[in-house]
């Protein structure tokens, strides 16, 4: 089965918005065993976008579009499906309804440019919005199904989870697959990869992937088979040799994230934390409650830019400023202890730093971090030495005092 | 000039990392007045791979690809190459002791896999790599320029800012253009699209965009022309009308971003500001610190996510708690004179609300949000009514309060 999503839009190909929707399609689509095969984009130049969605229609089996189903000028998307699909466009009075109410409830009038979204193609299926005024589109012709959807990722979102998966689902007949990612940090791909190397060569039909982000290396290991046992047996098996070689690496599996088994170690705990931050300036206690009901184990967060804050919220001595500066493992571990203490909590993380691009000196140059946890056993304290990037600086920080707190909680290391 | 840009990796294709190179490369490439055309993705699947790369060698005249040049086995790209454009792999002992200095220089010898590293296609051009190990690779023939780069972002951003950008520019002749974007917010893409209709018709080679993002919607105008004069004069012209029927809506150009128009503010007027998050824990400040240099005007943040925190930090009463509840304009309020009193400075902003899933009430569902500036004159507060999605009504949250501060210190409305 031959996939291919198609982005449509000048804002995609000129760069001005991130294509998250192909990334998210394809996962939903890989949950329910399909893989995608290409992805492609296209302006809203009608020509074009022609030419993509018909090779598209060429060379596979279920076409996803995405984008150009607005209402103003340069959303051209349907003109083109009824050129390639030598249809018509037919006016829907009750969708036009459906859209006027929308605007109702938000208590604004309708404009009369919205009109346009209640022409549809003919002899089309049609996928209701809850979120916005664009209707998704189905067309199955021959062998081939295509989709066009809205563009914004929500709504995007929302139809293919509720409607489009299922209606795939219950059209097409589909291979098993099994698929189990190992997420690591403190190790490198190439470390890694000649860990494998030391295992088993991997059975066919088994597909392994290496995934490195900011963080640390993802492991996919995906297997195909007819049936469900047939695709499940060797992933599980070959999981398994990667955890004993690899296994101290190993924070999470899957849908894991680092503050999210921080969470579910916390909750278990009946512990508390509390953040004090400075260069990431809340980056962690919004990653930390990016996990919803975090407000159970998470009680406070001090943002300490200021040396005069440092010593208000925190009780960061004079002293201890002076002596070492902000940005020194002294003042980490006094900004995790002092936040600790003041929000009588179990556990207080801290991180000071130059995030960058200035305020870097020969001593402590751009990139030059402290992290610092606080809790019943003492502190922990760890240096990093990162690179020249503010952004990035700030998010491998996050992710460092993260993963420092994990351990911290485990008593690992 | 036909431009296409190839993603490769499984790891895009299955949509387990968002593709950010084709935005960021594209972006770069219409700052130098190159348009793309299309777009592509594909696995880590050599079949498929030649024939993308193939199929965009025919179509497109510059054809830049990003991925697949690492180490491990699934890092395919250079013998695809190698294959579509019937050339060899030589080996390169300057690139292999280059690696190995770089490992050295990070205390780690160099794994042996990273050897094949030093193989590159026969008489390419090389584009050194300062981050990582990935040789960038140029390749000219024809009239057709390929390129094939890293495809960590970093890496990739950095080798296409300094080296492919200077030998595009220097290599092909050219198209002038101006593209001036306006930022628009409290307006919606419909109702922008009438104020268009209003003007006179747009001029030939002028092209606007309407780019609806969660902030608001940006105006993208891109003229073309044969001289500088002739792409500037209609670009500038029609930007002026869009300023006259929508200027109030307008809080910024091109790269402005609303934190990057508050610090500039705050900076010209030598003031300082302290925030209080509740729902937003941390956004808001991490938001404003995006900005290099934001210590001169940022004191500090709290997160007061437990009411305790909110007492001991905010001096929020708990009689205010206990009568209009955490979630509430009048906390709201309190916390923004609050931050702004403890910190000593000129303003304060606050966030409270129910970001949800969980949490909401009949009275205060999900989605419902208060924020509040304070300042010398005041306190102005504001409900919002958001929807249903946790991370959606966060950032929605944390921009609503920007542009809230935004009018506090230009005293508007």
């Amino acid at each position: 089965m031959i996939i291919e999503l198609i982005t449509i839009g000048d804002e995609i190909i000129s760069g001005h918005t991130v294509d998250t929707n192909s990334a998210l399609i394809a996962r939903k689509l890989l949950d329910i065993g399909f893989w995608v095969t290409y992805k492609s984009a296209v302006g809203d130049d009608p020509k074009r976008m022609e030419e993509v969605i018909y090779q598209a229609l060429k060379r596979a089996d279920i076409v996803i579009a995405t984008g150009g189903l607005g209402p103003t000028d340069d959303d051209i998307t349907k003109r083109v499906i009824v050129k390639v699909f030598r249809r018509n466009l037919v006016f829907h009075e009750e969708v036009l309804e459906d859209i006027k109410k929308r605007y109702e409830a938000r208590g604004i009038k309708m404009p009369s440019i919205n009109q346009n979204q209640a022409l549809l193609p003919q002899g089309a299926m049609f996928l209701p919005n809850r979120l916005g005024s664009a209707v998704g589109i189905v067309i199955a012709e021959g062998n081939r199904i295509f989709a066009a959807l809205p563009g914004v990722p929500r709504e995007a979102e929302i139809m293919v989870s509720e409607q489009l998966i299922p209606y795939l689902e219950a059209n097409l007949r589909k291979e098993h697959i099994r698929v189990i990612k190992l997420r690591t940090t403190g190790i490198i791909e190439s470390a890694l990869a000649e860990k494998v190397k030391s295992l088993p060569r991997l059975p066919e039909n088994l597909h392994l992937a290496y995934l490195p982000w900011y963080g640390g290396v993802d492991l996919r290991i995906m297997s195909f088979g007819q049936t469900k046992e047939m695709a499940t047996g060797p992933a599980e098996n070959f999981a398994k040799q990667l955890r004993q070689v690899a296994g101290k690496y190993i924070y999470g599996e899957n849908e894991d994230t680092l503050e999210g088994v921080i969470g579910s170690l916390l909750r278990e705990r009946h512990q508390k934390l509390a953040t004090a931050e400075s260069c990431t300036a809340g980056l962690l206690a919004a990653k930390i409650t990016d996990i919803p009901g975090s407000s159970d184990y998470f009680e406070r967060g001090v943002v300490a830019y200021s040396n005069q804050s440092k010593m208000e919220l925190l009780g960061v001595t004079a002293n201890l400023l002076e002596e070492f500066g902000a940005v020194s493992q002294e003042v980490a571990d006094a900004m995790a202890s002092g936040v600790r203490e003041k929000a009588g909590v179990d556990y207080g993380v801290s991180i000071t730093g130059v995030a960058g691009p200035g305020g870097g000196t020969t001593e402590k140059p751009v990139g030059t971090v402290f992290i610092a946890t606080s809790s019943e056993s003492g502190i922990r304290g760890r240096k990093l030495q990162l690179g020249p990037d503010r952004e990035m600086n700030r998010k491998r920080s996050v992710f460092a005092a993260l993963e420092l707190l994990r351990r911290t909680i485990l008593g690992i290391e």
